[in-house]
């Protein structure tokens, strides 16, 4: 493999001196962008895009073209693990992702098994690879899974949910059945990230998008401890260099220490957070990513770069920052914002190194 | 006026000294009661229920029926002051609530006004009234209103929202006329909290379901800054007792120190805070309300107790604490569990006074 041109994002994750603070946004490879949308509507449905090597890289590669991102993320999407498990997962017009058989019963939970991430998902796998050798060394591939607990919310729900009723009512009163679900659950995405990293992957995060929702003590019995045993399972190395692991929990900001305490590297932080209280909680232990309001590129450019020089002077000096967005970035924002914010970032971090 | 028989909740929220803990649940007026929905459908649509004080006054003491419950809050709807200003509050078959004219324009803002509480809003006021007089001074009576920022996001988007899109976009591009909608909506909400204590609630809460989506920054700028100013504005006694005011953002976790500053007198906690963290971050400022997650009461009333003598072992020995839900109670949830989680609120809750 060629050596990384830019490995800004990497150093950050390591606590390693950088010359300006790196900077990504999530999901940047999207519907935001004019060209991502074209080259959706050749490729089919959403998951037609993710299943095409060629087309996934190319539109993983896009917003690199438009923006000096420092880094790139795999195109996927969490799901395909539980699709893998043989739920069928669909999108229907208008509305979010559906799975065809919800796991509901002891007797669907036996059906569960750990795919085979080069078989159902070699699919993605040729998506790493191929990406991989497109970015040519330029900036590193980020690998990511859902977190086991996000994963099973739609896996009992059979779709996305606002109060996550039947899976609540599954970890009240039959917990057992949901511990099984989760470990299965754990089991195939630390099989999924290590396959991953195996095909070229330099950095992997775990998306927990709805441990948010869960109490303080459900939040480390559910979600945590599933993420614990997936960062004790990865292969942490690759190249000859350390693969950093980045846990994002959306809403888990009261949780930063527990976070910190699984060995992983980093942690993704949403708006809600003080970067600066973060940093002074948890800032020895981890790096932290994030952490704007992605409605902050429905303001003004003025507005853009006042709240990037808001984050960067409370994270402050010294490196173990990623700037990101809170959450993935809106698709009815501008493009030309985009750049605003990945400009920003760059320039006016420089007198923090 | 009749004396108050049990006064446990006003007790509990001043930090004087009671014999067990006192006990309510958000939304306990609601479509988990069957009788609910008899009155409801005898009075026809959402808002005629509302709007009838004498249904409204049943409603209201229907959960008091069954469960030994420590205080009433008014039967009503967080949406009744922006429809008071005429912005056309309607409920879709299905659908949550919808405004005809949301308000996106300085045009718009220039036409909302502070209502007449005695007189677009005099329905509400008769319910206060009615409900007042038909408890006898069982238990106290709470009021509330929504919070700025929770009303102005309905009031700007015209229903429901996700992400707040175009709230947030008004936040980032023209603050100025947010802070216009939410200046007059604070006066509104401050001059009809202050007439449901003039008609007799004993208690005002302040709901902001929606603070939680904001950034820490943007907390303090967009909602807590107009939650203090009604605090500011509220007449704290009547009939020679003081008038509590309790204040809780859903999803507010992080930001209690800032919330306890207010003046207020006791804080509404979600099921993310450890309880226990929180009264030793505030507890000598503020009484804390909550926080049961209301998920729980899908589970087994083994683990209905067990969840609650938990949360009453977090809190510890002494008063200051009011037991409630984290968010209102689920309508699929059985009367009988709800029964259960009252009950054992009281026995488990002995031993700490």
């Amino acid at each position: 493999m060629s050596e990384l041109k830019n490995d800004r994002f990497l150093r950050a994750l390591a606590n390693e001196p950088v010359d300006i603070t790196p900077v990504w946004m999530m999901r940047q490879a999207g519907r935001y962008l004019p060209e991502y949308k074209a080259t959706r509507a050749e490729a089919g449905s959403f998951m037609d895009l993710c299943r095409n090597a060629e087309l996934a890289c190319e539109v993983t590669l896009q917003p690199l073209r438009r923006f000096p991102l420092d880094a790139a993320i795999l195109f996927s999407d969490i799901l395909t693990v539980p699709d893998a498990m043989g739920l069928g997962l669909y999108f229907a017009e208008g509305e979010g992702p559906n799975f065809e058989r919800p796991v509901r019963t002891a007797a669907d939970v036996d059906k569960l098994f750990v795919p085979d991430p080069e078989g159902e998902l070699q699919y993605v796998m040729n998506a790493v690879r191929t990406i991989r050798r497109e970015l040519n060394g330029d900036v590193p591939l980020i690998g990511f899974a859902g977190s086991p607990w996000t994963l099973a919310t739609y896996m009992v729900e059979g779709k996305s949910s606002k109060d996550y009723a039947i899976t609540k009512a599954m970890l009240y009163s039959d917990p057992k059945l949901l511990h099984k679900i989760l470990d299965v659950t754990a089991r195939s995405v630390t099989s999924y990230l290590n396959a991953q990293i195996a095909a070229g992957a330099q950095t992997v995060m775990i998306f927990d998008s709805w441990g948010g929702a869960l109490s303080h003590d459900a939040y480390k019995e559910f979600s945590l401890q599933y993420m614990q045993q997936i960062v004790d399972g990865l292969t942490r190395e690759n190249d000859g260099r350390k693969v950093p692991v980045i846990l994002f929990t959306k809403g888990g900001g009261l949780w930063l220490d527990a976070m910190a305490e699984t060995g992983c590297d980093g942690l993704g932080l949403d708006w809600t957070v003080d970067i600066g209280n973060a940093r002074a909680q948890v800032g020895d232990k981890v790096a932290l990513q994030g952490n704007m309001d992605p409605s902050l590129l429905y303001g003004t450019p003025e507005r853009i770069r006042e709240e990037v020089a808001t984050i960067l002077s409370r994270y402050g000096k010294g490196s173990g920052h990623v700037f990101n967005l809170g959450h993935g970035i809106h698709q009815h924002v501008s493009p030309e914002n985009a750049g605003v914010f990945v400009d920003a970032v760059h320039e006016l971090s420089k007198q923090y190194h």
